[in-house]
C-alpha cells in the first residue's frame, strides 16, 4: 500500500449537515483523524460527541491537514471556504488536495481549481450523490475530476466515502459538467413525477394505484419511484428541498444561456420549482412541487388540507 | 375452468403491425382460432404463412368471433375498426367483446363503449405497453378497464397476451386515463433525455460516459435508459416513431386544457417533438429529439454527418 493509500491521514472536513456529518462519520471509521467545522456550534458539538475533533473555523481545521473535504451548498461558499476571512487555503499543508463537492457551474470549478493550484495544493471537482443515508455508510457516488496528483493525494478520503467512483478525467470541471447532466434530468423528473400525479388526481384515479402501474411501465424515473411516496404519504419533511433545485437548474439555464444552446424542457421545470418556492414551499421536500400543482387547480392530494 | 377461460375461441386481431402481428400470434399459440385483418395485404398474407386466417375487412374477419382485438394506433382508427364502412360492430357475435388497445383520450373511450353496449356487445378499454418483442411473447402489459362481463369475455385473450394485467375500474376510460398519464411521463423523459444528451455533448462531454454515470444514478428514467443508446450507435430505425409522442402529448394537453389543468413541462416536451417533425424526422425514432437538439445547436453525434 502506497503511501497515499495508508490510513492515518489528517482530514478536514467543512460543513456537518446531513451530507457532511455523514461523510465525516466514515472517514473516522476508517480510521483518518477527523477535524470538523460547521456553522452550527451543535452541529461541532455532535461530532466530537462521536469522537471526532473540532474546529471554530475552517481555516483551524484545516490547518495542517493533509486533505480537506468540502461539503457545502453552493459554489459561494466553497469560494469562502477557501479564499475567504478564515479561509483554507492559507492553512492547508503544500501538496495537500482540497475535494469539493458542491454542485455548480464547471467553469467555476475551473477557476477555483486554478487559483488553489496556484498556492501549490491541489484541486479535485468531486460532486457527490446518494442521499445522506449512503454518506453516512461511507457508501456515496462520486464523480470527480482533477489532476493525477489530486486523485492520488484524495484516494484515502475517495476509499473511504465512496461505494462507486467514476474518474471523469484530467481536470476540474469534467466532475461539475457530469453532475450538471444529472441534475437537469433530476430537476426536469421531479417537475414531470409532480405534474404527472397531481394530473392522474385530478383526473380521480387512485394516485396509489398510478404509483404501481407507473413504477412498472416505461414511464418510470428513478425520481418518480423515490419522491411519489412522499405525495402518496402527504409528508413534505425535507430530504432534499425545493430550493435545491430552483439552484440546479438556475445553473443549468446560466450554462446553456453562456453556450447559446436552449433547454426549454428544463427551463420549463426551473418555473415549477420557482412557483413551489414562490407559494413559501423552498424548503419543504422538492416533491412539494405535487403539492403546487395540487393547490393552484384544487386538486386534494393526501395530507393537504 | 369456465366457458370463458376456454380455449378455442374464436378472435379477430385488426391490425398486424408490429404490435398486433406479435398479439395474433401469441393468441394462436394459446389455441384460438385467429383470423388477422390488416389495410396490407403483405402483412395478413404473412400471418396465414404463419398458420392464421386472414380477412379482407374488420366486418369479415369479425363474423361470429367470440373476441376482437384491436390494435391500430388512434381512436380514429378504432371508430371506423367499430363503425365505420366495414366496421366489426355489426358483424361481431352479440355478447362477444371488443378489446381496444389504442391510446387515446379517456373521453373518447368511453363514448365508443357507450356506443358498442347499446348494440349488446362488450367493451374492454385495455391500452398496452411493452414493444413488439413482448408482443410476440405474449407478456405485454395491459392496463384495462370495463365492466366485469368485458372482462370475463377478455379473459382467454387477454391470458394470452399479458404478463401482467392491471384491472383498473369497472368502466371503459380508467385503462386510458393510466395510459395517458404513463405517455405524459415517457414523453417527457425523452425529450429531456435528448436534451440532456446534445446539451452534454455540447459541453464535450463523452456521451458513452455519460450514459454509463446517468443510467446508475438519481437521473436515470427507463426511457433514458432504453432510447439513449439508439443516440450512441447514431441508429434512428423507428421502433416508435416521433409522430407517436406528436399525438400523444398532444391528447395531454387536450384533456389537460379541457379539464383547466396547466402542464407546461409536457406542454415543452411536446413542442421538442414538433420540432422534430418538422425537421423532417416524424417518423424515424423518437430518440431523434436529440438529433434534433444537436442540429440545431451544432453539436456532432454518433452517426450525423
Amino acid at each position: 500500500m502506497s503511501a497515499s493509500t495508508s490510513q492515518n491521514q489528517r482530514i478536514a472536513v467543512i460543513g456537518l449537515g446531513s451530507m457532511g456529518f455523514g461523510m465525516a462519520t466514515s472517514l473516522k471509521r476508517a480510521g483518518h483523524v477527523v477535524t470538523g467545522c460547521d456553522v452550527s456550534a451543535d452541529a461541532v458539538a455532535r461530532f466530537v460527541t462521536e469522537g471526532g475533533a473540532g474546529a471554530k473555523t475552517p481555516a483551524e481545521a484545516a490547518k495542517g491537514a493533509d486533505i480537506v473535504v468540502s461539503v457545502v451548498v453552493n459554489a459561494a461558499q466553497t469560494e469562502t471556504i477557501l479564499f475567504g476571512k478564515d479561509g483554507v487555503a492559507e492553512t492547508m499543508a503544500k501538496d495537500s488536495v482540497f475535494l469539493s463537492s458542491a454542485t455548480m457551474d464547471p467553469d467555476v470549478a475551473r477557476r477555483l481549481a486554478k487559483q488553489l493550484e496556484a498556492t501549490g495544493r491541489h484541486y479535485l471537482d468531486a460532486p457527490i450523490s446518494g442521499g445522506a443515508q449512503r454518506a453516512a455508510q461511507g457508501e456515496l457516488t462520486i464523480l470527480a475530476s482533477g489532476s493525477p496528483a489530486a486523485f492520488e493525494k484524495a484516494r484515502p478520503a475517495l476509499d473511504a466515502m465512496a461505494a462507486k467512483l467514476y474518474e471523469l478525467g484530467d481536470a476540474a470541471g469534467q466532475g461539475a459538467a457530469f453532475k450538471m447532466i444529472n441534475q437537469l434530468l433530476a430537476g426536469v423528473h421531479i417537475a414531470a413525477a409532480s405534474e404527472a400525479i397531481a394530473f392522474a388526481a385530478k383526473q380521480g384515479l387512485d394516485i396509489r394505484k398510478v404509483y404501481e402501474v407507473i413504477t412498472a411501465s416505461a414511464g418510470n424515473s428513478w425520481m418518480f419511484e423515490n419522491r411519489m411516496p412522499h405525495v402518496l404519504d402527504g409528508d413534505y419533511t425535507p430530504r432534499s428541498a425545493v430550493e435545491i433545485f430552483v439552484k440546479d437548474l438556475g445553473i443549468i439555464q446560466d450554462m446553456a444561456r453562456n453556450a447559446r444552446f436552449p433547454v426549454p424542457v428544463s427551463a420549463a421545470a426551473l418555473q415549477m420549482f420557482l412557483m413551489t418556492a414562490a407559494s413559501g414551499m423552498g424548503r419543504d421536500d422538492d416533491a412539494s412541487v405535487a403539492r403546487m400543482y395540487a393547490r393552484v387547480t384544487g386538486v386534494k392530494l393526501p395530507g393537504d388540507k
